[in-house]
């Protein structure tokens, strides 16, 4: 466990400066970010973002799946963000993961049948953030005019590009 | 568009300095965080992450849903990940949320039957920390002997707590 004993080290040491008890639920900028769980990925770092200002949703790819659209309807419905920024990057994991493929690998693995499950791989992260800013369009559940833009992150500079 | 402007202003800020541009994709210390979407939480900066070092998924009240799983499992076989930390926290807006008031407002909002999903809704967090540990153990595609440990991280004062 020595992984978690240096985690919990430094949440001590983030603790004993903390100034942000007073922060309520609801994001002061109003606005979520769907985004990768890549480690190289720190969306707070790379957006500005303080303690208190914007839902971060992260999943493998930053996809539109079921669980991160439910997590949006709950942002937006008792948390009061209307506003959805959806941000995919390069070198991504999920770049030519096949369903098929992580389900074989795991029956090897595991040596039995596994259920075949949607993973959410994708070839290339243009198309990927575009279809999923078309699948949060498409739930009955998300305002007509929500504002929603797309990005790709680089993870060798950085920065942000547009996707439109 | 004024907050994704400042976003990418605070991005070309981030870029302007950015010295992480040879990270591969397999986290530094092989960990997977598990939490919430929260705005106040940011757990690299509560846990000491930098780019690099884990996965962080991120959903409505850090549950282990199934696509949280999906998540976990691509980050064991196909990243290297070999251990879960969950952190749900204090004041969590999940708490006593039912799927039928989610459902009744939706469709009093959208003027219009909405079909009921799971969105994760718990009474206590240190409950919802087990549920979840033992929703993972119990998972097909997670090895038997993954160290998974749980957390409360409490918004008023930075410290997280362990959920024995």
């Amino acid at each position: 466990m020595s992984t978690v004993t240096d985690l919990l080290t430094a949440n001590r040491r983030y603790a004993s400066t903390f100034t942000h008890g007073n922060l309520t639920a609801p994001p002061t900028r109003r606005i979520a970010i769907l985004t990768c769980m890549d480690a190289r990925l720190d969306p707070a770092k790379f957006l500005g973002l303080s303690e208190g200002e914007a839902h971060v949703i992260r999943n493998a790819g930053g996809r539109a799946n079921p669980d991160a659209l439910n997590a949006l309807v709950i942002s937006q419905q008792f948390l009061d963000t209307n506003e959805v920024v959806v941000i995919h990057h390069t070198q991504c994991g999920m770049t030519g993961l096949r369903d098929e493929a992580v389900t074989e690998l795991l029956s090897e693995r595991f040596g039995g049948p596994v259920e075949r499950q949607q993973y959410g791989g994708f070839d290339d992260p243009v198309q990927s953030v575009l279809d999923d800013i078309a699948t949060i369009r498409a739930d009955a559940r998300i305002p007509d005019d929500l504002p929603i833009s797309g990005f790709i992150y680089d993870v060798e500079t950085g920065l942000l590009t547009p996707v439109d």
